[in-house]
């Protein structure tokens, strides 16, 4: 999603929430999707238990016996689903509040017993040549993971089939490691969009080095537009992963350190490379202006040039034309081509100088 | 209120007071509304009083019972008031003084017993498309929230109508649960505001993208100082939020905390979402510069073509306009026509080579 | 002072010390005033008894009985008479040759026994629209102040007066309210020139939204210089009275550190309104360039129109004049005002055209 | 690798990788040489072994008995071979998958039994005129050091020839200081690509001051892009340096510790060498926009002489040549040399207006 | 020296040194002066002797019997000679480095029994207008100060001078408080270096006011780059001096430090008098280019303006050029006269237009 939609989507949906006291559960955001879709994983080290279920009631039935419990949601639950789940996971009222409030910021909030993430989701779509995003809520319990996201994405594929196939050590880990898992899932998906920003950013750069279209300031704008949004998802995600990596709270165990430290070198990875396409951005209007600059340049060198070659032989044919009774040359059967060898002598001239002076092409 | 006038009003109305002792209970500020409105609310769980007053010494008299009691004034009161407030509230000398004092950035003083606070409200009149801002002082005690308005401007009527439905916590909780509901209402009319800012970007980049007149730099630059004045009062009040989120002092029981911390999230979204409007804006004038340019160079090759297409034929009539005895053509029936076609085919000749050169249009 | 006279003092006063102890006692800065002016007010909370002297030797001679002791000094004493000033009240002897040397940056040095503030007092003077600065030296020690001005400025007469009439609570705090009096007394003045620097703003911006002259660019850049000059002295200062305001070192009693919070407040508002200014003024250069470019643009229109209107109708009579035996409409009795009718009907349509793209005008 | 070029690897060899487990271990980063490369050196103060090996197996089976131990590899072993080496030196699977993984940024990384370092050797290619990097892998144990290269660069080869001919207290001192040592040859060849670039800068430099072509800023955006390759190198290196000089954890002993602080002043050096650069060119840029804009100007005088000089001498014969029956000087047998002359006078006179306005030439 | 010289100098000489042990004494950095210059000044209270040496090795022989030792050397001494310095006073290899390679940047490095500062003198040289500067390195311990510098300079000639003649209380400090002195008479130097860039900025504003030339451009990267060198070298030195008056280490008395402090005063006042004169270089710069966009304008208008009144004088006489049998006022007697008062009236009707519009001139 662009600024400029971001920017539209914040102030209209907000303002409908105005006045209503916190922990109000009013879904802020689009619906993008008309169904709930629940899916349930338990696991430990030795078994690997999946459900679906359509509501929220009956997942919350589901008695779980394993270590391990991920609850991921697609979709925004009604308020009545969503203070059922605040009972059962015993969380804060905000929480329930901020999962349907679909345009928050990356933040981390520890409340104690639960540990409240927000990361946005980016996507890009290739018909339209845009990028848009989601918010994922994960919510980090001793025991328990739950995921909230605006619609299926497919995001989280990747490590559902980690657990299904026991690759690595995820099963054997607690469900710290599986909220790291799904973090660096959704850090790896930047990479994907970076890629497409820069692609982007490059064809515009060969396309600016044959012509300086207005166009190009155009797609210029609407990628630093791109990058912009991306980079205020990043930096606070930065803040956030760095907040974790230091291993405040109880949440993480130490073993789960290192890999959070490595998701924060990923952040800061895309980061730079954000900032790397910034410059590059920025350099490309330079070129884009100085080449706008230097076609007026070459345009009025192009008059001087056409006055310089047809002035003088504008006025050596007035000379010629003026209506002296005593005139030389006139009575010469020669005066005319004298005349006209005249005004061709001055333009070989005069395209000489400027061939020599590189003014020509 | 635009930069300028926010500039203006500081100096006129400051430079009166110079020179006086501190805590001197002069009015700093335009008075916008003449007469004064006293409301009270006294509430517990159980119930809820509400009173209107006519003057202050009256509304002191009143015997309170409930556990909290909520004042607020419409209107900059003279300074015996404010002295009877500050002796029955034991606010010091420099709280009654920077009540009256309508120019004071959003802060966060620490008195012991009270706790003062300096927040600013925005208010978007759309005939004029011009942001106004009034100074709301709150000031927090034990069992009291004491606010003070420049004039009635319903910023209070949710949290008002709340009280009185006791919808959501707010009557179970104490007084620093009625300031953060204060709190939370006068950032969410941020939110507002930056809908309207928002809103005429959209419409000025439009405009833009149509025609770059020097009207639209005029409304970039007021957008600008808009944005600029919006952001002078949030940047501040962010480090107002995020103070009493730390839960520094005892004015803020545990319970709120997180309460404030979803505020100061709110005050950093308004400031990002100022950035990226600021941003555009930016962007937007890069835009304008360059179409400005882009025209001057299209203004320049009119002009070459026009001297092109011209100067050639301005030539040859000149050639057959000189008065030599002996020139060719002349007497030939055709020569008229033969010239004629010379022009014609130097004009035909260099517009192929201008359209395939896309100079036409 | 502008930056460019404060950059030529500096370096012209400070080469003439290079290579003296420090210590050394010589004036550094030019004499602003030939006659030393001294006046001591001691005072209680009874009793205030004022003297002025004509030398420091006889000053210091006076026998002091009342509990707080302020001696004002006016123009720079020679070195014999601050060596005695330096053994009455046990100063540094860098504090003595810094109150000599004025072109200081604000700041602050605790040396125990005194703390030695440096400010700058700034004056606006109508007639010459400029800017300037004095250095203003305010000594604290536990039961004296000593302030070191270089010219009767009447900056500090407000306090003066409040201590004669004995308004607000000065005659009953201590040397270290005293010091904040005066303090706040010189921020107080940085409104007022504020305010002409803000107002001379306002009417540059009027003139340039008319006219575009180069002149306009000469005021902005000096209006640019004076903001920065204010700048550079307020930026220390904010430092200096933060540091005064976290009361640190014993100076400063408790009950006097919420004024000094308040004259912190202060610099904070007059560091933002010069912020403010600031941005107009960049944001009027982006103005004078942008219609700068602008007029270039209307001005090779105008050449164009010319052009368009004029080379047909030239080519036309050109054509007319040439000389062939045959030509049409030549014998025509009304052939000469067919030629001028083309000429005119040429002229017509493009003047329609021109209309149609609102290039007249 | 310029900017680009760094972005565009990134992003196609990190999507390769995306949804695999953290540790996985595959090659992400172009594979730089076919072959495996593996030296140890082992050294005492009285002793040196060195040995080549084509295999890692058979490298961890040699049996190593002096103190310290060094363990280089030129290009990315297979995933079996990182498992052994990380079993025999008991490396974290985040290292090894770090390892494999060559678009790092520089960090170091403290896993209490070992230390990783990540630092990029950078090339300059004289034939392609750019700028290459490596990665460089250095692990840290008590008895050993491990590095890792892309491909062989003979950047570690004055360390070797150093500790052959035990030069300096190298062979005396511990694995640290070897640590130190390799990246103290790192840094200094950073010296060498700062060479290359400021070459070019000035050569730059002396062609723009000749001639302003566009080349000249393509030239321009390409070195700056290469500066921002290399400082983004360089900024996280001077973290990783002041973090080890620090000397937080015992990996490095104190005598140690002073020659860290002097890699890091070197890595401050490039650092501010490089802003230098960044700055000239800059500079640069803004006199190549200024010297277009500067020829415009030029070029427009010259439009402006050319019809200053032609179009009085045209109007002047345009007048001589109409038709009218009484016309002065048209008898005259000098007529025709009075005209002339009249056209003759007015060049001269404008030609002396314009040499006294230095616009000739 | 210029940034561009700094920059080819540290390129050229640091790669020589590439490879060697950290340690190696070689000279980096040109030899400034052929002979090497020792003196050596032994000073107490009520004593002071004077000694020159032609070598180190004899100089190190000299028995010294007073408290206070300061050891001044100029030029580069040989390796052979440096390790004879270092352990007679114990320096680290580090320092004897340091001190042969003269491109380092302003640095403090403690080791314990000594203190090892790096600074830069800077010395102006009026005929070639350019900044040259010397690494001076001062070594301080409990009863010497060392003092290397490349040439002779005469920056301690003022503290020798008050060596000798025991002013101040410099005699009876320590060696601390000569380390301090010789600071103050370095940062001192930076002074007269800021008068003359100074200088040359304001002469480079008047000349700018006159003519925008691009010779102005010139001279503005110029002392752009001189102003970059100098601020390069005293940012470092700020922080230097902050570390020194901290009071860190027990190098410096209590009682020296107000007079660090002091220095550290002077170092800031440098370095805002360096902003200040980049930001009068920065605004100079719009100046410039907006002249020059200015004059763009000036130029097209006088085109205009030509155009304008030649355009239709030329039309009038072409038109009664032509050649038709039936035409008015060719037989007119006075027709000529007409139709000169014709192109005549336009010129004067067109030149009072302009007029008004103050086009002309």
């Amino acid at each position: 999603m662009s600024g400029k939609a971001q920017v539209r989507k914040n102030r209209a949906l907000r303002s409908h929430k105005t006045g209503l006291p916190p922990g109000a559960l009013v879904a802020v955001g689009e619906a993008k999707t008309e169904r709930l879709s629940i899916t349930l994983i338990e696991y430990g080290a030795e078994e690997i238990v999946e459900r679906s279920f359509d509501s929220i009631a009956e997942a919350l039935d589901y008695p779980a016996r394993l270590p391990t419990l991920w609850f991921n949601i697609y979709g925004l639950p009604d308020a009545e689903s969503m203070r059922a789940l605040g009972r059962r996971f015993q969380l804060h009222p905000l929480v329930l509040e901020d999962i349907l409030n679909t345009d928050q910021r990356p933040k981390v909030d520890d409340y104690g017993d639960t540990l409240y993430l927000v990361v946005r989701f980016f996507d890009y779509d290739r018909d339209s040549m845009r990028v848009s995003s989601d918010q994922v809520s994960i919510v980090l319990g001793k025991e328990f993971v739950l995921t909230f996201q605006e619609r299926p994405t497919g995001s989280f594929d990747p490590v559902r089939e980690r657990l299904r196939q026991a690759r690595g050590q995820i099963r054997r880990l607690a469900a710290d490691y599986l909220a790291y898992a799904l973090l660096d899932a959704l850090v790896d998906r930047y990479f994907l969009v970076l890629e497409q920003i820069g692609e982007r950013t490059e064809l515009l750069e060969d396309e600016l080095m044959h012509r300086a279209t207005p166009g190009v300031l155009h797609t210029l704008h609407q990628l630093k537009r791109e990058t912009l949004t991306l980079r205020r998802a990043v930096w606070p995600l930065r803040e956030v992963v760095a907040t974790l990596a230091r291993g405040e709270g109880d949440f993480f165990r130490p073993e789960t350190l290192p890999y959070l430290r490595d998701v924060y070198d990923h952040t800061v990875h895309v980061i730079e490379s954000l900032e790397a396409i910034r410059d590059l951005l920025a350099g490309m209007l330079d070129i884009y202006l100085s080449s706008l600059s230097h076609r007026v340049n070459q345009e009025v060198r192009a008059l001087t040039v056409i006055a310089l070659i047809f002035m003088p032989a504008t006025m050596i044919s007035g000379i010629f034309g003026m209506n002296f009774r005593v005139m030389p040359l006139l009575e010469n059967p020669f005066g005319f081509y004298i005349a006209l060898g005249l005004i061709a002598g001055i333009a070989v001239t005069l395209g000489v100088v400027f061939w020599r002076r590189r003014w020509l092409g």
